[in-house]
């Protein structure tokens, strides 16, 4: 199995949360290789397939999802085939759903364009449409504007690599 | 101001609006300084002091921003000084906290570490604790378990760079 690299060791040891999330979701494949996951892709020739993405980095994403707790690998086997393994995400990767409807969501209104790839985040009861928000403690959504980001200790020295 | 990279400028075209929205922030830089701006930094100096960040690499990075809608420039002197000048948030860059707050929790949950930077979401009226969820319609909360990605068009050819 692939180590994380020295970078990527480095952001998972952050002590900025969102640096640690990046430090797993290191590039747009992770991203890609998650979004497949959530519509449905399971082998390594359905995640190729999909994404036309090299082998090899195909294979390393895999192993650092695996890695960090992202997806789970179950070996399979097809009649007359050899075993392979299928790519489940955990119940951690399904949280991330949170962060790539957001994204999603941002780059639809403020990175428009045609024709745009019809993904959509719905409910698998009624089939609602879902979008990511703020909410306060009462389950109210909160609007951007009405939410500041506050320092709640002294900032320690810089954070980036 | 820098051009875009040919990289850049693909994800910034691609279908799919999460890639759109990685190829804007395009690294952890991109995520640390809209971090700092909502956390009051305006100035180069501001960002610049709080990340450690090489002022090559902050410049590029703001340039970027401001290019793609997320900042705005605004010129400021202060007595006897040069014109320097003041990135704030737009709109647009405001809508990012979904997004960071959806990575902030997502990281603090399933990669903790200790110490944490202790970086908290309020609002602003009432100084509540604010959280990214998923909601319905209706408003509602829904967990993500509850949620599925569908493709409601045909797979167009692949999508990744």
């Amino acid at each position: 199995m692939p180590r994380p690299s020295p970078t990527l060791a480095r952001a998972i040891e952050n002590p900025c949360a969102i640096i640690r999330s990046l430090g797993i979701l290191t590039d747009t494949w992770s991203f890609l290789l998650v979004r497949e996951a959530l519509l449905g892709a399971r082998t390594f020739a359905q995640f190729r397939d999909a994404l036309g993405i090299a082998s090899d980095v195909l294979a390393a994403r895999l192993a650092s999802l695996v890695e960090h707790g992202v997806m789970a690998r179950t070996p399979y086997r097809e009649p007359g085939q050899r075993t392979r393994d299928a790519y489940d995400l955990t119940p951690a990767g399904e949280e991330l759903k949170t962060v790539l409807v957001a994204m999603q969501q941002w780059g639809h209104a403020h990175v428009p364009r045609e024709p745009e790839l019809r993904v959509v985040p719905l409910t698998i009861e009624g089939r609602q449409r879902v979008h990511a928000e703020l909410v306060d403690t009462a389950g109210q959504i909160v609007a951007p504007d009405a939410v500041q980001f506050v320092r709640t200790a002294p900032r320690p020295a810089p954070v980036a690599e």
